[in-house]
């Protein structure tokens, strides 16, 4: 039965489950109980912040209570990790709003499904003048930057994307010819 | 000899070079006459075209007699590969220089190992309005960008250069915070 309950950690298939059950039954069944210990308290307690949808123990998460972020800029994400990664460039010191997923209609999700009422609610509250649009340069995930720019435009915000174009390090022979094509249409002044 | 000589192609090492000269000498004794009346060809005709730099056996290459192509744009690559790269998107129809290099101090290589003053001398013809610098987004190509940049802005050219951005198909979770970075600050209205 623990064999199988760990299968359902991600990545993990019927041998690594087995290993991990046996040394967790073995040599570690401290690490065992913690490991259930902090299940159970995660399921009871992490749900979503009320404000920017992330995963939150509180009401509303740290990021969103921080008073030292400019409240006009609101940055759109798939996911916490995501988010992660902009917050690690120090660019960006507006809040966010995390998606959780992204528009995928062969997948069954809609609107509906990535929260964008309170997207639309939370974008609208007076406060956020520009809505920055950071899903993932995927078909899906453009397709759900269109989607969402569309309603909020409609709406008088102010929308924005990250910039696509050629990776920092990058060099034209190994780039492929669509991010070429787009970083000229969009080239800048020096 | 043969053996040695063939070792001065890219890649090609002591081995690689043994089997090369072997199988040309004892199966394909017309393919060693063919590649020597072909090398022999190149050095003697191939040289730089007069206008953009690149290889070419005429005095001008035919891109740069295309009449259809538009004279106010001009775009800097560093070679011949990145033009062709840069002419598979369909997006640009100016014409190029290519600088055959990048500045690199480290390697000795200097403004003068990359033609500066024929690209100078080519960009301030009094056609040219604009030159996109499409160089590499290496250190040593953003350099290179940077020190033509200036050098041609101070003649009073209009300068722009590829976009930096998220790639076509990137995910932020596997892009580096440079890139995430640059895409944040270079955002776009939608």
């Amino acid at each position: 039965m623990l064999t199988e309950a760990l299968r359902r950690l991600p990545g993990v298939g019927p041998k690594s489950a087995q290993r991990m059950a046996y040394h967790l039954m073995q040599h570690d069944r401290d690490g065992a109980a913690l490991l259930s210990r902090a299940l159970s308290v995660a399921v009871e307690r992490i749900h979503h912040c009320a404000m920017c949808n992330t995963f939150t123990e509180s009401e509303v998460c740290d990021t969103c209570l921080d008073t030292d972020r400019n409240r006009a800029l609101l940055c759109v994400v798939e996911t916490p990790a995501d988010q992660l990664m902009i917050e690690q460039t120090l660019t960006f010191k507006g809040l966010y709003f995390v998606l959780m997923g992204r528009l995928s209609p062969l997948d069954g999700i809609g609107p509906k499904d990535i929260h964008l009422d309170r997207l639309i609610a939370r974008a609208t509250d007076g406060q956020v003048r520009e809505v920055v649009l950071a899903t993932n340069f995927t078909n899906e995930g453009e397709a759900t930057a269109h989607y969402i720019s569309e309603t909020l435009k409609a709406r008088g915000l102010e929308v924005s994307r990250l910039a696509r174009g050629v990776p920092v390090g990058g060099e034209l022979e190994y780039i492929d010819a669509g991010t070429i094509a787009r970083a000229m249409l969009d080239r800048r002044s020096t």
